[in-house]
């Protein structure tokens, strides 16, 4: 019989992938936010670009306000009422590097074939923008096969768990 | 009147972002591709460890086969029928950046005092993998207000935009 694998000995309801994609994996919730991202920041425009029901997307931009990723600034455009635009929160600009590497792992696999439609530019040199994985020695890993998961400093060992 | 945002005048149908979110922003698909990649590839040790309800596993697996990320190979237990267990293919272990971007902002913002259950280790060294943003010309990019996002090669000018 086979050896069962170890992370069955830990327990996963600390885990901070589960908890981010309870907040970034509802359907459209990362789309709003790359409008956000790309400078546009107002429900009527948000709503005639992406085409998300109206409902739904009044939903994530709350969840998006609620997790502190957006923040609502009220705007007046004049003979109009007051109306509000989401801008990045410090927080949720640090998501840029998960854009950035969704956007790199969709252009591979699911891009057109004349390419994507935004990219990421470094706004010093204008060269493009790619997420890399580096470790904590400065060392570049291209290869997915040199990364190696393992209990962090929060692992929790799982004691109903059948470890063999 | 303030300046519309430019992005306005494109189209947002041929977006790899949207269209990666598609497969990886429904609620549970990335926490059951984290099991795999944590070396957890059966149905049952999957169930126990997440508490997925067992019908939305079994659609996000499909899901994840369907996309090639994930590819079902036969084994079989002594005494038992032929079953299936999930492995990575090069196209899912391509997701390991967004994987550690995710896992690195969860980190940050969303781990408990203690810190996070799982973290990711460089084979070679040991050192703890972290996502980076870094540009073409080798620039590393640690501030995202450095990040700049623009057309790409398959932007496509939106007719009906109002852009001012």
């Amino acid at each position: 019989m086979s050896q069962p694998p170890a992370a069955l000995a830990y327990r996963v309801d600390n885990c901070t992938i589960g908890r981010t994609m309870a907040i970034l994996g509802e359907r459209w919730t990362l789309v709003v936010a790359r409008e956000v991202f790309n400078g546009v920041r107002r429900f009527d425009d948000m709503r005639v670009r992406t085409a998300i029901p109206r409902q739904v997307l009044t939903d994530r931009l709350r969840l998006l306000v609620e997790h502190d990723i957006l923040r609502r600034v009220p705007y007046q455009e004049p003979g109009q009422r007051q109306r509000f635009e989401y801008r990045l929160t410090a927080k949720g600009l640090d998501l840029y590097p998960v854009l950035v590497a969704i956007a790199d792992w969709g252009n591979r696999y699911l891009a057109d074939p004349e390419g994507p439609p935004i990219e990421f530019g470094h706004r010093d040199c204008g060269a493009v923008v790619h997420a890399r994985m580096e470790c904590d020695h400065g060392h570049t890993l291209d290869d997915p096969r040199d990364v190696l998961p393992r209990p962090g400093p929060g692992a929790r060992r799982n004691l109903d768990a059948a470890t063999g």
